[in-house]
């Protein structure tokens, strides 16, 4: 099902390795134009918007606290407590993140030091689509409370009922949000709620910060925002996994682990490294064998027909295109991980053994599930609560501290063909020396 | 000399705190153009540009061993000295932020961690103009090294000398890129050394992030590089201080620190926040007296005039306003600075008290000084070590682990319809079951 190279020449490599692209201009106008709508009239346009593309005619953007309360009561009891552990355990792991740097006393007198701040106002965007994605508003809102953001806003399109008027957020989602302590919920999707968290409407407030996943159209919306002036959580493209597997590896994992990137879309990349043949030909036969029962069988499908094998002799190679490749996710599959993990430089996150699936990962183990694809790991990390905060930098000097550097300042502003720089620390000096 | 509003109205308020803006869209054609060209012809349009743009017709684009040794030698001894001072301070300070998060255990048989890499390839800009500056080699050339970056990549534009043929790059900066241990140094400025760096040519290679000011024309070529997937360390635009001064402060050095920042450029912004009528005055007639000394008085002059006094009733007003325009520098010259520091949330870097000028930050306490200007405070922090890593998360869980979660991670997985994420821990939970 999948294309296997034994040893691929340079020229395979680099067509193997190649990300998508597409063409997106057409898209830009649109996006454009949504943008243009929702600066000049708020709220009237993103509903307007909703209407036109989610089918659905809102009265109100903000979902209520009956409508929370409503979905709390609703949800599955099972489903509840399995979002409670993952939550539980991605606040566990992202604590972590929160470490204090040390005051340096750089010279007697002299006193820097960082302090972290969450970002005021951020906005995560939780896209529609066949089902909700719960787990990402705890993988966004859990590490954005952490940080200490005071506003935390999040827009998710909602679902036509068959109710006339309102629609509705899914109640997965809504429950995600309420425990993560989110309680600025919009019912907006797509480039619309990316415009309105830019600009700030009557109802949505203005974001200084952007995360989250969505289409294409969502891509060009970030990617516009950045433009006006809103960061955002990093460039987007299709998800990706990179498998190593050696002969430890379980074929019937590790085609599991395959399919699971696959069900993704069809434009999902999933590369196997391998150091056997027999052994690509034994995950070949368990991915024939395990799609056949999936729900998502076409799309796994079609990603799988545009899907790689690579044999490989060494593991020098496979480091090698690891690192050219940066894959979101890198599954080691292998029997000794040290002989990889301190050589890899490029990858979002690593998966190690053979009982550690990503969709674990994904969902409950603690990791963020927000990653960087398309080869953007070679520069960008996932989110964290890093992603959430920055940090200012203080300074306190004193007479003796300022009798220590002032010179050297002076000198090198001087030498910068700055002027005032020195003069103002030479008008200081002076006032010292005239006082003792 | 500066426009002075006493307890500003919201209008007023809203005018003074507007950042400038420009009309880019016919730079943006020339940056399109240099690109198209460097991407195609690599060295040879990076010669015709240094040519064009700075008169220097080069042979050869990589400095030399000789040129780098030449310049040491001819460097003046008390600068040199000043500069090795600065580069150990800065080192000092920026050391803390390595920081090593611990392995969790989030639950028996699961750990998970993050490592930070260095990104391995990096370009740092350093603009020309009437004076080199070397003290931003250090700012970013010796993070760069702390964070373990393999490749440093260091473009400057080069200087025509009297000799015919070569230019060379000023003194100052070879020797400061030396002592921070960059090697790779190329005579190329502007747009045509962006977009070296971001696809690589024959001589100078491509990073995978780029570092460093410039003027507008490197500014959108920045952006520019951003959408060819190189990332950049954040957005630029002219620098600014706000200055917050009470009863405590000393009017001269508040005027020689606002006078700093004014001979940055006529675009300089330049904000003094008080309490006090008569200190303000006080301050406009140090700035009369200590204006005419400077060399760079006519750009200092034409910056002041577009600058601004706030006068206000109280702290809490101040530090409104503070997080409103989110300042590049900010210098409390107040008796108490706990007042304003748990509050200030939006700004690059704090100056406290009246020996601490901005200046010494700029060159040598140990701190940064490539800070998020034009309110990116909001979303961005200054450059630090943080900026150079990216940081990898790694997970491996066992047998109990796996049966801790397992469930949790199917029945999120099913709720979100993804049936073969569902299936990669079913298929080891079920072998675990048979093998007791």
């Amino acid at each position: 099902m999948m294309n296997v190279y034994n040893n691929p020449t340079a020229r395979e490599l680099e067509q193997v390795l190649q990300r998508p692209t597409h063409n997106i201009s057409d898209m830009e106008d649109t996006v454009r134009q949504v943008f243009k709508a929702v600066k000049g009239d708020g709220d009237k346009a993103v509903r307007a918007y909703t209407k036109k593309f989610d089918k659905v005619d809102t009265n109100y953007l903000q979902v209520t606290e009956a409508e929370i309360d409503a979905a709390e009561a609703k949800l599955n009891p099972e489903l509840k407590q399995a979002i409670r552990h993952a939550a539980a355990n991605i606040e566990k792991f992202h604590r972590t993140q929160l470490l204090n740097e040390p005051k340096v006393e750089i010279a007697e007198g002299i006193s820097c030091w960082r302090e972290a701040r969450g970002i005021e106002s951020v906005g995560l965007y939780i896209p529609g689509g066949s089902a909700p994605l719960f787990s990402t508003v705890l993988m966004l809102g859990i590490p954005a409370r952490l940080a200490g953001c005071k506003n935390v806003i999040l827009c998710t399109p909602p679902k036509a009922t068959k109710a006339k008027g309102e629609g509705e957020i899914p109640a997965a989602i809504l429950y995600a949000a309420k425990i993560t302590g989110i309680t600025q919920i919009y019912k907006a999707g797509g480039v619309q709620a990316i415009a309105a968290m830019t600009f700030g409407t009557e109802t949505i407030p203005k974001a200084y910060k952007l995360f989250g996943p969505g289409n294409q159209f969502v891509t060009i919306a970030k990617q516009m925002a950045l433009q006006h002036g809103t960061a955002i959580d990093m460039p987007a493209g299709p998800s990706e996994v990179m498998v190593v597997a050696d002969r430890s590896a379980n074929a019937a994992y590790v085609a599991a682990d395959l399919l699971s990137q696959a069900e993704h879309g069809a434009d999902s990349q999933v590369i196997l490294i391998t150091y056997s043949e027999d052994f690509a030909e034994q995950v070949q036969d368990a991915l024939d064998s395990q799609l056949m029962a999936l729900n998502r069988k076409e799309t796994a499908h079609a990603a799988l027909q545009n899907s790689t094998i690579l044999i490989l002799d060494d593991i020098e190679t496979a480091i090698g295109i690891i690192n050219r490749y940066a894959p979101e996710h890198l599954i080691l599959a292998v029997a000794n991980e040290e002989q990889y993990i301190p050589y890899i430089l490029n990858t979002g996150s690593v998966f190690i053994g053979n009982l550690t699936p990503e969709s674990c990962g994904d969902y409950a183990s603690g990791t963020n599930h927000t990653l960087p694809t398309n080869g953007h790991a070679k520069a960008y990390s996932g989110v964290s609560v890093d992603s959430f905060v920055k940090k200012i930098t203080f300074q306190k000097i004193d007479r003796t501290g300022l009798q220590n550097i002032g010179q050297t300042v002076i000198t090198m502003a001087k030498a910068e063909g700055l002027d005032a720089h020195a003069n103002a620390v030479h008008i200081r000096l002076n006032d010292l020396k005239n006082t003792i």
